[in-house]
């Protein structure tokens, strides 16, 4: 089984700059570009798109909450027809974008908050994934496995692509640990590297030694961490070591 | 030969109400639906297609300058590469939107400090002719006659509707008399609906009373006027009695 | 007992008008003035003030949540630094703003989503308190009884004022009926008016037909209903009537 | 005669970093502290003026047009009303904040766009003086030498900071030379603190060799260049072997 290889991407705005994309980008097989409500600006996603395609990218539109000075990582309680329209409008933008470079929407993934709140409730996924389905019933949607994201995307068939964090570590209920906790962040690039190959192959080791069954179709790399690059070029690395092709479904 | 008669619409935000389209609707064939840059928010973009979708009218996108407090009136020094991607985000996000709701993007008119621009600016109008162009060359786009946006058109190969405006007095020059000017708006119903059908006959009065020929396809009305309702409704009623169709290209 | 009258003011938004400020100011003795995260822009605030000083309000600031678009209506998750420094930086501009005009900041209250956060919510209230503290530690507060927020202001040693809502409806336990309710709003000029002379009195009737006793400092009439100022006259005559001075504490 | 040398600062905004402001500071006397228009946020600023106040600087405010996402580097069309009351609010809001700190604003210096625009716009530069005027007639402001800002200064009776640029090439008429221009930029450290040198007794080389005489009290070292923390090294270093005090006024 192959395995797709993400990042978030396009996160910088205006005359600020954020993340590595043209170092990182040769590591990965999709990214996800911001769409101009947490990060990106027009011509960052221009930027952006041109990147992606010449490395072959497949493209994703990343939309997120309204919220540019909290990059969109605050929680906010927005009823779903605000988060419908929201999401409608930043796959759109970027979407149109896309099209006038030659290149076509691969699939979406909510950014930040938005993409948590969608994972634990029901009216929020449901919201994401009503923009999704009116807007492309084909396009894939990414998401925590076994989340309220994967239960929407279920009920509207569209198609879901799990997704694993080799850099974060597992509870032992197979959820995220929590960001604030003390070894919540894998940052050594050989042991994320040997977490990715692990959840390549399907499974999750949480914090307890437990080995989880959790079958993925994609991994996700954080493009803002210091040595993010590193830790691409190592995960990359390894899982064509082990064999397993990476390319985007 | 028809004529069309369109207005400016969707520039609501957020709490804020703006304009009354939904009295005013009735009597237009299209309207342009302000992006989200000067006017105009996710949700009520949403609101305003639908309703133009129940009057039967065709949709164009109405991108602005970034100015949202200053409702993209004041001019900006924008370079022509950030003209052409804030041009084509907006284009995208209405396109996108429109999709969703069965509607196709019918036109391109862009939004006061901007529209302005590229009357008298070349590589502005080129710049906005290049977004246009790149997103579906096919799309049409509003300007003033004789100006700088139609000869982008030209150049582009665009389709081209030439404007006129029946609550405006017009220099002797054929150019629109500035704002700040005495009788530079017309208020009276009346007055106006005369002078649109004028207009639909392809010519305009001056403000010394010259009649300069000057064929348009499309007048615009101002919805944020406070009589704008019933300037619309004599206009419309003006032209059909004249034996004009009311009707888009 | 006297009492203040107060209302949310300079609530429009560059090209946008919302409220009736002109028409309601002459029934206040306090107005509450946004400071341009929710709604209000520079000259607004410029106008709101002037508008203020003529009719001699005790003018207040009225710090938001980062959410124009929303209104500051929804709640954000922001961490206690963020609300502290929002706070501060909202307070400051209006303060510094109101000097040039000879005003002095009369008090603070929280608009929307974070008063009600800060009702409820400590750590919110506590991050306000410090900001006012560090700002101007003779500065009062305005929130709700028995809330969060007045625990706060008892904390750091700030004047509070309590407040009640004559257009709103009480559950039994002497919390204000959740807005979504039928019948949590009160249309009637002349019952919200009969509820103001009670409330000044320190009762509260609730949904139930309970009278609770509730001394309340101020009393709040929300500006944005379609009949604000006739709510806002009945509520003074009524005042004025029953023999209850109208003042600012 | 000492010399002030200052450096634009807090330009950073939520999750983005710009400049380099902690290695910067100890080489500097004053700062100029964003104030929410075209770069820093409400953390940003708490965060500049403890570090200013660490370094002993003078802080001033730097305000901006109204732009984001384009740095507050593009020139705007604002009416003179516009330009005061934005002005005002960003003062407002600096000042506000540093008093929380225990420290006072020192002077005020328009950013970018602004700046060049008041530079040459008299309209523009009384706008800001008037801001400055009723907000601190004792508040100085930094401007060029014989530019309208300081012919605005002269007006209101404001106290003037003449500024040069040691890292910027000027014309033959003592303007700076255009930023597009080949060679308008000086990179290299020992010539930039050789000019600084020539600067702080009164000259400047122009492109064409010529010495003018332009009596100034302030440098300003661009924060933003890659090297800029070598610069500001340099021209510390070499002011204080040339005798010259580095301080402000």
């Amino acid at each position: 089984m192959p395995i797709d290889l993400n990042a978030d991407a396009g996160e910088s705005y205006g005359a600020w700059t954020l993340g590595s994309d043209a170092a990182l980008f040769p590591y990965l097989s999709s990214v996800n570009i911001a769409c101009g409500f947490h990060a990106g600006d027009s011509r960052t996603i221009l930027h952006t798109l041109e990147l992606a395609a010449q490395n072959n990218l497949a493209i994703g539109a990343h939309p997120s909450f309204p919220d540019r000075v909290g990059f969109g990582r605050r929680d906010m309680n927005l009823i779903p027809e605000e988060i419908y329209a929201d999401v409608l409008y930043q796959i759109a933008a970027l979407e149109g974008m896309a099209k006038t470079q030659g290149l076509k929407l691969h699939h979406i993934k909510a950014h930040g908050a938005l993409y948590n709140q969608a994972a634990r409730v029901a009216d929020t996924a449901r919201a994401i994934a009503q923009a999704v389905f009116d807007f492309d019933k084909h396009l894939p949607f990414v998401g925590l496995p076994h989340s309220q994201l994967e239960q929407a995307a279920l009920e509207f068939g569209l198609p879901f692509m799990a997704e694993a964090f080799p850099e974060r570590a597992y509870s032992p209920n197979g959820q995220l640990a929590p960001r604030g906790m003390i070894g919540s962040s894998i940052h050594d690039p050989d042991l994320a590297a040997a977490r990715a190959v692990q959840m390549a192959a399907g499974r999750v080791e949480t914090i307890n030694g437990a080995i989880l069954e959790m079958p993925v179709q994609t991994l996700c790399i954080h493009g803002d961490n210091p040595n993010a690059v590193q830790i691409a070029r190592a995960i990359r690395a390894a899982l064509e070591q082990a064999g397993i092709e990476v390319r985007t479904y």
